[in-house]
């Protein structure tokens, strides 16, 4: 298998799932802390989908500790096909939930006037947890073309 | 290039961006036809996208139409990267877009009253919209993995 960056234990591999793991916890503390979020489905949805991730690249990132400490090399192909088929239902399953939150915080913030009107919602901390899910998407949707690139180059 | 479902000059291929071109139309007319619809972002970028969908689509379906009359192999280096870049960015856009709506039809039918205190909302087209753009996207996910698995085979 040829080396590509993001490569599964590798270090590249290990910074990004890092990265998501990160943010998307992030993203998961700052909608939890937003008073009136369980006001809309798109918002729980995201906790979901965020916290899935978070446990998919936990997973992942524990695994290219174990590989870089004893220096396994876990490009073999039973390895790939898992993660690449775990990587597009994760990322895919982000995507949605970044956007249909986002959907709903542009109804919110700029279609009505409802963020005025309604003091009791948090309507930046879901601006800011919608922009941390996005940047959590970005750094799975790196992952998972590096393992796409890898199966299909196997 | 080996043989894939979906690939670009071939009857599998054409009947995909037929399909795709189909649905995303319907779902533009959908929505364009639902009284109501310009007062959410996330609407007016569904047909916004599903209108690129349309365009990217309908130039590839012709494009297989000529090379299946003349019998050309459109499976080369230039074309297949040049398609696989335009599909995922179109099928990107057009997940985003049928996510961020489906947020917002959601929020609308279930979370809050607005569907039953608004008549003037045509909350079931918005919906049958939604599902029209969801159906398109999937296949043009389905020929989005072809190209890539097309050019990863290169």
């Amino acid at each position: 298998m040829k080396e590509v960056f993001g490569s599964p234990g590798k270090v590249s591999g290990l910074i990004l799932r890092m990265g998501q793991c990160l943010l998307a916890s992030a993203s998961i503390a700052v909608m939890a802390s937003a008073s009136g979020f369980s006001s809309s489905t798109a918002f729980c949805y995201l906790i979901a989908s965020m916290g899935l991730q978070v446990l998919w690249s936990f997973v992942l990132a524990c695994l290219d500790i174990h590989a870089l400490r004893l220096k396994r090399d876990l490009r073999n192909h039973v390895f790939v096909s898992l993660f690449v088929v775990g990587d597009w239902v994760t990322a895919t399953l982000s995507l949605a939930a970044a956007c249909s939150s986002a959907g709903v915080v542009v109804l919110f913030v700029k279609d009505t006037n409802i963020c005025k009107v309604e003091n009791k919602l948090s309507c930046d901390l879901f601006q800011i947890s919608v922009a941390l899910s996005f940047l959590s998407w970005f750094l799975l949707a790196i992952s998972s073309c590096a393992m796409f690139l890898l199966a299909a180059s196997d």
